[in-house]
């Protein structure tokens, strides 16, 4: 329906139609959470295994004993298998514990304090900027923003940024020190960049000498479909472009084994991984090796890992389709809201008619449906249009993902109807 | 032996006799390493059963599943243990990954960056010192002064530091921020703070609002011997004296159970706690919380870690106790070494004469012996007497140690005799 061409009448019905919906679900005493990406259960159950894998283990001993100190960049096996999904050489990766949001926070914080290979500490800048693709990951945002950092909004097309945009401000403006970049199957449009764009971020030229691209890739592996959507690898395409420093790039293990317990890795050139060695070897004598050693074992090789997210993909995928059924039901051709239809990752980016994405918020908090806060996927939570919804089907099971889409789509229609009325 | 009271004739004679000793050790081709607190591999074995205990074990589900993301400040059980063995509330305990090193960094690292609880970041202070109680943990040292904190030296004595310096230092000087501690078998000098040393710290003026001690409790329960050295509640000190938020405690399980894959702990009052939970949200989504529900399995509490650090003390005592004997027997009543007799933690702390230290060290290293680099265990790498040297027995098996201590013996001797004949 297009709403927008509806009489006053017409809206009216429509209206009171909607709202003994959201009355009948209000007393179902609903509580569903479907605001964060999360894995549900029986994803986590894939990787049980892991969790005794050790048992049938020989352990290396002597100096390479997983279980004693040293290891600050990682364990071998584990490098190996990181290399080989990032398509970069062992010497250039880093493994961790179980957060790539510490590694990035920490990250920051280096560039922050120490600089960039022998750049001004950020910190003793008047001004540092970093640039958003938005919208985005509001963990992301928050990092940079809790460092003082001004967060520069640039929007995102179905190719990734508007890199018009971004080329145009790092060329003059030097305080621009990086950029978020979510490049595979994004947060939360599940846009992934394309070889352009990915070229045109390698080789654009920028003021600040130690400027970083902080590329996220934390849905590497992450695809829906039998068929996985392609993505330049940016380290080439930075090496081929004479900037063979610019990127940091991260991933983990977290969507792929074990939130709470997975492996995170920080890639980059080598004379970045030594930049960043040199003050890392004051912060910890090593990661958690035992844990990366077992996560070795169980995923094997950069197969293994497809593997593994195959078995993920058939759980989730039929959670993505039944909501993105219910989106095309009852909003095919409809003027008041627009989606994604991602091949991967872990949202579906929705859109409702300008300024109504709070009020959706709000009417389906009240009943019990908790969404991603409206206006976290912008830099200081801040959606000037007010319309981009984050949907995370994941967590959720399907029983309770039907309850979801109703709360949600009575929400919308009430909502957006209720702004026509008034602008009418 | 008096080697400063012998004739130039003696000593001659008995340089030749080490010397002897020296050549013929050197044939040998020895490569052992003493440098580092590192558990040997009987020791890691202890924990073996940790690696697969989660086979037998229901895992907690819903909210509560550990496999799963959150959990900021760390799992509930494994909380529960570091309280009691620290002696304060669980809320006041966070549970981190594997090492408490790295805790102790970001500590810093937050106050360089956002000052504590309101105060002006120290980064934008013009100067920030730290006490550093000496002979020290180098790791302490090199972490303040990666971040151009200026180390100010405090001798020990076999109660602590020496208070009367410390007091007198803190009470006018509003630059000196912290101070670092390790209270309990201290590494390496092996002293336990008195009670009136903790009482002292916890009540002495600071003229620096926002001074804190960083009270690295790393052997808060590595006894050697049946009978532990008691260490004094510095929080409850603390908080009698009316400063409750001067101290942040850290301790881990690195030497409880496995070094490479432990459980770190950060404990303060709530107060500080909360101040730093406000900067680590953006920092990490939580820790390994898998490893910490695994520990707390395998420790099952309090008396369970006391078990444990039974078994350590076990496998470790003769070690120490292999190298205390060779030592009385080769210079008791000497005048050109001594050294403390720990009655627990890591180390043996072996003071040469004056202005031997380094000679012995490029001895040892010659003859395939690495000691911790002389210097390590004061500020800046600097030991200004050139004598201490910091043992660690606990890594090499006794035959290696056997050769250990043939060439730490002649290379004393053979340093210090060339030093006497040289100064007469």
């Amino acid at each position: 329906m297009k709403y927008r061409e509806q009489t006053i009448e017409t809206l009216k019905k429509e209206l009171k139609i909607e709202k003994d919906i959201y009355d009948t679900v209000l007393k179902e005493g609903i509580n569903i959470d479907i605001s964060r990406g999360k894995p549900c259960s029986e994803q986590l159950d894939l990787s049980n295994e892991l969790l005794t894998i050790l048992k049938d283990c020989a352990l290396p001993t002597g100096p390479a004993d997983v279980r004693n100190y040293g290891g600050l960049q990682g364990v071998l096996p584990m490098r190996e298998i990181f290399a080989d999904l990032l398509g970069v050489k062992v010497s250039q990766v880093m493994a961790g514990d179980n957060s790539s949001l510490n590694m990035m926070y920490d990250s920051v914080q280096r560039c922050m304090q120490f600089g960039v290979m022998g750049s001004t500490p950020w910190n003793k800048l008047e001004k540092v900027k970093f640039i958003c693709p938005s919208p985005g990951y509001d963990r992301h945002f928050t990092v940079t923003s809790a460092f003082g950092i001004e967060l520069i909004t640039v929007p995102m097309d179905n190719e990734g940024p508007i890199m018009d945009v971004i080329e145009s401000l790092v060329k003059s403006d030097d305080s621009i020190k990086g950029i978020w970049c979510v490049p595979k199957y994004s947060n939360p449009t599940g846009v992934t960049y394309s070889d352009a764009v990915v070229d045109r971020l390698a080789s654009m030229e920028c003021a600040a000498s130690d400027f970083r691209i902080f590329w996220d890739n934390a849905y590497a592996v992450h695809d829906l479909y039998e068929d996985s959507t392609p993505l330049k690898n940016i380290y080439d395409s930075c090496d081929n472009a004479g900037n063979p420093n610019r990127v940091y790039m991260f991933t983990s293990t977290s969507k792929i084994t074990l939130p709470g317990a997975g492996v995170a890795c920080f890639a980059s050139s080598d004379a970045n991984i030594k930049d960043v060695l040199e003050i890392i070897k004051y912060q910890t004598i090593g990661p958690n090796k035992v844990n990366q050693f077992a996560h070795a074992q169980f995923l094997g090789n950069a197969d293994g890992v497809r593997a593994i997210m195959k078995k993920h993909a058939d759980i989730i995928r039929p959670k993505f389709q039944a909501i993105l059924n219910v989106l095309e039901d009852e909003f095919g051709g409809s003027d008041i809201a627009s989606w994604s239809k991602p091949l991967g990752g872990y949202f579906i980016s929705y859109d409702v008619m300008n300024g109504c994405a709070k009020r959706v918020y709000e009417l389906c908090k009240n009943a019990g449906l908790v969404i991603t806060t409206v206006g976290d996927t912008f830099p200081y939570g801040r959606d000037d249009k007010d319309s981009n919804i984050r949907i995370a089907p994941t967590f959720t099971n399907t029983n309770e993902l039907d309850k979801a889409c109703k709360i949600l789509v009575c929400s919308t229609k009430i909502a957006c109807i209720e702004k026509i009325m008034a602008d009418k």
